[in-house]
């Protein structure tokens, strides 16, 4: 079971000019992120009898989706990215999955997968692109606006698009305004919803290695219908950010997280006197590479 | 000022046979301690005309009442021991405050706090025995209990007594018991409450450092007069406890904070079926020297 994680009013935010801004400690969640709604919903819709489950993943959805897979007796296999964190690795070991490693990039991860779909017909659970993933995703605003019925805006940090997509499902009736928030060195999905077209990724490189994946089509229809806008941020920011909340929040966060957070900055004009709620992704990050405390003091500075 | 910090329900805690367990962050307190809230309010109940304020302090007493006198234009000395965590110095300075080093004990750190007394004419705010000390540190209890009604056990660690005491005249009309948490190694306040008088707390070596001074007249009164008992845990269960809130709960603790997380697992029985609230007293630990995350799953085992 993922659980009812703390939405938190964190008064030094509203610095920036908002009423209020409240966090969703997604970090506190089963496997430390999210990305356990999505799975575990994809998990228990699967039909009655499968061989196994599989999946690529940067580490948090392959995570997931091994605790998912334990909690239902069911084997798990993930394809992981070489230069994925060691902590989301070891994570994925420990809830008993089978690792494969593959190159970065989408192209090798879902080649390596289907290598294996091909052998012994796994059941494969994409990260983001599929209905299942994106409905478990959406427990997660659904949940905040129960926690807070006020909140005006919502921000979600954007990579493939399977938590800004639940986050828009589950706002679709509210009167809340949902940004999607992107690095600028992996801004796919900001080019995409300009073009009118799904943009190619590439192979970004950014600190936010949770948000280094492109929109999958089922992802790119939601958001481009419904975000309010996609707003991107520098590294220095990211970082900057991310620092804020180890050293003055006292938070483990991802840097991935720090993204909507330094969006909140950087766009506050936006967001002047309202009720801001921003999803905090995940808190799985190795600790030895976490950013000092210099950094923490720039985020407030105006 | 001081905020309202937000009070976490943390489901995996129950795993030890309570009804729910809550844990108030004072880590995200302004100064990342609940020392804050003490000396805010020594500090707006002093004369009208004061030359400045002293005090000596392991760290977050100091931070908090440089902080505070900052707040008032006022100028602020604090005696330090020489082996206090560096991260806790730095922010003292960080605040405006002087300075003075000390040998450890707190002996020495009088003997200095009085010379410059005798010099300046200074005013001594005292970091726990002190009645507008402890009626600012109840308001921690208070907001609890606003919080959450239903609570009907609060751990607290005790090392000066400062916290303990005011959570105790928090609770003083109310149906909630409240237990001291200390250091094994570090066990006056245990001794006191045995003996019926104040015990020598010695040069204690814990790795809780905010626990390591004695009781004073003041607090020792309160608490041998209100506390429902004083619990006590090693050092290796105080390193699983905090393991296990930086590695699991995803926050950012000092080891003094892991004193009562620690006492809630040694202890279960005497909690089963209860509303708990712990006191998470503050963030302040130097990032190099934290627990493994071997430790933290040491903690969740039976």
């Amino acid at each position: 079971m993922t659980i009812n994680t703390p939405l938190i009013h964190i008064p030094s935010l509203s610095a920036f000019g908002m009423k209020d801004v409240w966090i969703k400690c997604e970090n506190m969640q089963v496997t430390h992120s999210f990305k356990a709604r999505g799975a575990a919903n994809a998990v228990a819709k699967l039909p009655k009898k499968v061989m196994g489950v599989i999946t690529h993943s940067s580490g948090n959805h392959g995570q997931a989706l091994a605790w998912a897979a334990k909690q239902k007796n069911i084997h798990c296999i993930v394809v992981v990215p070489e230069n994925a964190p060691k902590v989301k690795i070891a994570a994925i070991g420990k809830h008993g999955a089978e690792i494969i490693f593959c190159a970065p990039g989408i192209k090798s991860r879902e080649a390596a997968m289907q290598a294996v779909i091909n052998n012994n017909g796994y059941h494969f659970i994409p990260p983001y692109n599929h209905h299942d993933i994106i409905e478990g995703q959406s427990t997660c605003a659904k949940e905040m606006l129960l926690q807070n019925s006020q909140l005006e805006v919502i921000l979600a940090p954007v990579g493939g698009g399977g938590l800004l997509s639940g986050t828009l499902v589950a706002c679709e009736q509210k009167a809340v305004d949902v940004f999607g928030c992107e690095p600028e060195a992996a801004d796919d999905a900001y080019r995409s919803l300009l073009s009118g077209k799904m943009e190619d990724p590439g192979n970004p490189q950014t600190i936010a290695d949770g948000l280094r994946t492109g929109l999958g089509e089922i992802t790119f229809s939601i958001i481009s219908k419904n975000v309010k806008g996609i707003l991107t941020v520098s590294e220095e920011e990211i970082i900057q950010a991310w620092a804020f909340a180890i050293h003055n929040l006292k938070l483990i966060i991802e840097p991935s997280c720090a993204v909507p957070l330094a969006v909140l900055k950087k766009y506050s004009h936006l967001f002047a006197n309202q009720s801001i709620g921003i999803i905090i992704t995940g808190g799985n990050v190795d600790m030895e590479r976490l950013p000092s405390s210099q950094d923490a003091e720039a985020y407030l500075c105006q």
